[in-house]
């Protein structure tokens, strides 16, 4: 399929939270990593990058807006790596090949929700220009590899449901790639949780937190090499089989340890606060006292705690965090059993948790119609917000 | 030496405050761990243990003060496994051999210094004992194997200085014994403050811990058996070359290490809170503007910390902690040079710290006149508060 010139691609790509979490690079340049990763991506109706790409032979360069500020893609090394991925795929023959593109994207999540917005971005970023240009995949998550060389984890937001990252063999990275394990209709009764922390701190990026760990953290290695590659075959059959009590409870496991290579790392790093820990102890006496795991914490790099439950169970863990973290402006009324909040206990934790996202596993990447579009058919931002 | 009938014998016992950490038993009756640890002793004069044994013809039963106030000896299995342990060595012609005794023993810790007391507390009971009944060791280390029976890190308080507790290998235990790696006066030069932490959260205790740790960390296992061999040979070497570089580093590194493999348990335990954060990173800023390392933190399994450092830098340490965690009815004035202010950043965290207890490493049990009993010619408790 060849795209006509001033034609104009819009699409969008979901956040995806992991549950068998990526930490540590082996590879700082081709982004590739020292151990597998899961993660399940969010239903786009809360949270998802847009990014509408043109091309054209009226433009003399490549320009990006990101939520409608113009930022410098000449000196974004990720955006380059990423465009170049793409470029060097169009046939020589194509009448796209030598043109500039106009890019803008925005991400619609809810202003300080603290969530980053780098995987959906850049997986958002690959898979517009992928259809701009016609391209499609050589290989089975040929597309999720490039997008790797934006920002790792978004190589999982290239697919929908339960997507697996193959930490891969080889040097050349080319088989380090995403790929599906299950669509989200595969599990409908999956429901997920974002509880977003009040917090000031800055928080250590990441990227540098990872290659810290990666130098100093003794754990690491052992947690790469002996406890994940069983790990990830453990998650894999328990969302086969729908199995939550084992994804739950891997769920759990695997956020700790993350946390505790984090914390081995020299000098320590601390993405979980004194909020984090009290969500956590209030989840695992309210999966005690109800004699089964209904609700699985999962921490990435910062504070906010995602809760993996089933839809089941959903309105009485809205109840519980709205009873235990109470916090203005709340929209959800209910009240918690008796029993609960007897094994709970009688701590309140006011105002140390901002809101909550409601969300669910959902579809990868989309194209969307032109009445989505970014860009107008000047190739200038159209202005949304 | 054989001991008169009615002899009062009393003796004192120090803190000790492990730099490589004591995480894990592979026997839960023998109390043997599953990798070496090592701490330094602290001086008496602010913390230790007294207790006093009187043995006598007249009493009934065997009867136990702590504190001033009686609690069941008999119904206490760790009271009862030490006194088991000495009775058996006493011979079986010693006047001594079936009588009762009367024991007292008090803790001179500030209150609410939050500071585990069964250390110095069962490494006093014992010690006591085996003067009041004349025993002396039969190998180096008895004595300090015997107060492992009452909780495993109080065979390290049977020493002063910097002490081993060797891991060992047999089955029985035998081998898994205390020992000197160098006496208090080899490194003169060595401060340490203990900062105590405003908090309100009961902790999980240690022994439930640790349990749940070796039954649920993968990591932990990896620790104790690729990580801490090695790193107990570098503490020991740094301590005999007095290279507070080297000991420093590894301090802190351990001290993360070991609440890297609390949170890997699951459920995970978390012993720091937002104020050990707020140390630990205050003090990583305070080492990095000073280029080199002038304080080492280690947490316990609580969030106090206590800073290991060299006299040298005692005074500036503690105006750093003053500046950075006022609090109310602090002692010491002074002022920080303002080249650390502006490295370490503004952020003042008030009325996080309660105290700081100033000590230093120091002797191990000490035999005290009799001026110092805790028990009268009538077998009766003396108060002194």
């Amino acid at each position: 399929m060849s795209q006509n010139v001033d034609t104009i691609v819009t699409c969008s790509a979901p956040v995806n939270i992991a549950v068998l979490k990526y930490w540590g690079k082996r590879d700082e340049k081709l982004i590739l990593p020292v151990n597998s990763s899961l993660s399940a991506s969010l239903d786009q109706k809360d949270l998802r990058t847009v990014t509408s790409v043109s091309i054209s032979q009226k433009y003399k360069d490549d320009r990006f807006w990101l939520n409608e500020k113009e930022e410098d893609i000449e000196s974004s090394k990720r955006l380059q790596n990423c465009l170049n991925e793409i470029r060097r795929r169009v046939p020589d023959n194509s009448p796209l090949k030598n043109l500039k593109v106009h890019v803008a994207s925005v991400n619609n999540f809810p202003t300080g929700a603290g969530l980053a917005s780098s995987a959906s971005g850049y997986a958002c970023f690959v898979f517009t220009l992928a259809k701009a240009y016609g391209l499609s995949e050589n290989y089975v998550g040929e597309f999720s590899s490039m997008s790797r060389l934006g920002s790792g984890s978004a190589c999982r937001s290239m697919y929908g449901g339960f997507v697996r990252w193959e930490v891969g063999t080889k040097d050349d990275g080319s088989d380090s790639v995403a790929s599906q394990v299950a669509p989200e209709t595969h599990w409908p009764e999956m429901d997920i949780l974002v509880l977003v922390v009040n917090d000031k701190k800055k928080d250590v990026s990441s990227t540098s937190g990872m290659q810290t760990s990666v130098q100093t953290s003794d754990l690491l290695k052992y947690r790469a090499q002996h406890v994940v590659p069983e790990r990830l075959k453990q998650f894999e059959k328990a969302i086969l089989e729908r199995d939550f009590q084992t994804f739950a409870q891997l769920t759990m496991k695997d956020s700790n340890q993350f946390h505790a290579v984090c914390l081995d790392t020299y000098p320590p790093i601390f993405y979980m606060n004194d909020t984090s820990r009290n969500i956590v102890q209030v989840l695992t006496r309210y999966n005690e006292a109800s004699g089964k795991l209904k609700a699985a914490y999962t921490f990435d790099a910062g504070p906010n705690a995602v809760i993996y439950t089933l839809k089941e169970h959903t309105n009485e863990i809205l109840d519980l965090v709205h009873h235990y973290f109470p916090f203005e402006n709340q929209e959800h009324k209910g009240s918690l059993p008796e029993n609960i909040k007897k094994a709970v206990g009688s701590n309140i934790f006011k105002s140390e948790i901002r809101r909550i996202i409601h969300s669910a596993p959902g579809p990868g990447p989309q194209v969307l119609g032109s009445n989505e579009a970014l860009i107008d058919s000047n190739g200038e931002p159209i202005k949304r917000s």
